[in-house]
């Protein structure tokens, strides 16, 4: 077991999970990047030096994510380097429902495997994968930050996901509030239990959404309707909600990313007049990007 | 307004709702049909004959569904007819879970428009389907009689269908108990709420079948587990629930058909070996039957 010379960079998607009615089940990767860079080194170091989102708050030390994650890839392939040199370049805004700490996860994991000659040998992608959504606790976002595309992820005995088509002709546009939502916090929020027929309603809205994300984004607006959870974390993203029931009254498939606060917008191709249309209702203060499916998921340079 | 002259005959497939996870929106259409003909006659006077399932316990008058169904359609379309001669072959068992009563509803409005010339100018298909699916009180099998195919039907302002791919590849067992439960009373037997975890689950699962049929059955095993209905309606059809999980500890997809009490299992065509393996696990006393899934929908011969 030898680790390869000089550095290695990743890098890997945003990712929105839940997409209205998929809670904990479906997730989309997203056209914006973080890039990461390690390398090993002598000595008994540790260098982490983040630029971007995060930068000056996230700590610098064993406990930063990717370097968790790298850890959890070494001992899973059962050698630790003496030293490791990290430079994350965030573009993954941090607490929005963005997926950017499954993007950490993911990437680190990549990065640790691909920073060991054969790794993949030892790390198989089943493995890292399994190892991602066991860290971040579901397997929603890591899915689609690993394959990219769109993802139906779950558990059984294990975790699994399934990558499915998306049509080209879908794009998103997304709202990020100026404030984050801790994931802990909103989930909080949800209820033990639902009438049987919300749960129903959800399911029917879920398979919709598989067909219409497919080859149908007409039925788009319909197949976002969720009765899991968006209504039962407004309390914790008044403007966030507000800005989904304005878009939606208006005919647009709109849903709170993950567990919010950002709310993205299905539209028609980052050049399109719908999405000119959406980045013009962009709430003062508020950061608004055109963005493409992602449809490579993590990638090594 | 005028009716045309001499009988006219429409087939009409037998639909099996749910498929696991897809409580009141997913439905299949089987290839199994019920043949219905039927003839405006001068006169006052209406005659139904019934060989096949039913005969001899359904009611021959006015309250007879497939009846009541033709009325509802010429009220709307305006004109009622003087007599009617009706002569339903009844192919599709009765209070099974295989959609008779979806079949004999779709039947019955088809049949009626097809009786008067220009009948679909007045009362088109949409109408067609709002109407059958309020006389049913859900359009989950009704969608597929009327479509075939895979249907993912629901309720928002009026009921909505989409069609959705099925995998040529996929066929069905289904087994048929010698005694049937009541659509009304299984519905008895589901709580009022669920487990929040339980809806999310039954959501990715319902995802995850809308892309397994569609072009993954390898995923069909872990797409149909359902955590809304079949374990709670048990005590209704214990045989059912022990045949189904007989099956699945052997890996074979199988489920509650509709609200019971047949099983369906889900195989790899009509004439496959696995077929064949299933149809020898046919209980003494019940039906089986190897289905291909039907395409068409109702039909005018």
């Amino acid at each position: 077991m030898t680790f390869v010379e000089g550095p290695v960079t990743v890098t890997v998607p945003a990712t929105s999970a839940n997409l209205g009615p998929g809670y904990d089940s479906l997730g989309l990767a997203l056209d914006l990047r973080d890039e990461l860079t390690a390398e090993v080194v002598p000595g008994g170091t540790l260098e982490v030096t983040v630029e971007g989102a995060g930068e000056g708050t996230v700590p610098l030390d064993e406990s930063h994510l990717v370097v968790r994650s790298m850890r959890a890839a070494f001992d899973i392939i059962g050698k630790q380097p003496a030293g490791l040199r990290l430079h994350c370049r965030n573009r993954i805004p941090h607490a929005r429902g963005l997926g950017s700490s499954s993007a950490a996860i993911i990437g680190g994991l990549v990065l640790a495997r691909a920073l060991v000659a054969g790794g993949e040998l030892i790390l198989d992608d089943d493995t890292l994968f399994q190892k991602a959504a066991e860290i971040e606790g579901h397997p929603d976002n890591v899915a689609p930050a690993f394959h990219g595309g769109f993802t139906i992820a779950g558990e059984d005995d294990g975790f699994f996901a399934v990558r499915t088509a998306v049509d080209p002709r879908v794009s998103v546009v997304v709202f990020v509030p100026a404030t984050g939502v801790e994931t802990k916090a909103a989930r909080g929020l949800l209820p033990e239990t639902v009438p049987h027929s919300d749960a129903a309603a959800d399911a029917g809205r879920t398979a919709l959404l598989v067909a219409a994300l497919s080859d149908a984004p007409e039925h788009l607006h319909r197949a976002t309707r969720d009765f899991l959870h968006q209504e039962y974390r407004r309390p914790a993203m008044p403007e966030s909600l507000a800005l989904v029931d304005e878009l939606r009254a208006d005919g647009v498939a709109a849903i709170v990313s993950g567990a919010g606060p950002t709310v993205l917008a299905f539209s028609s191709g980052v050049e399109s007049a719908e999405t000119t249309k959406l980045l013009a209702r962009c709430p003062a203060g508020w950061a608004c990007h055109a963005l493409s499916v992602d449809m490579d998921g993590v990638r090594i340079l």
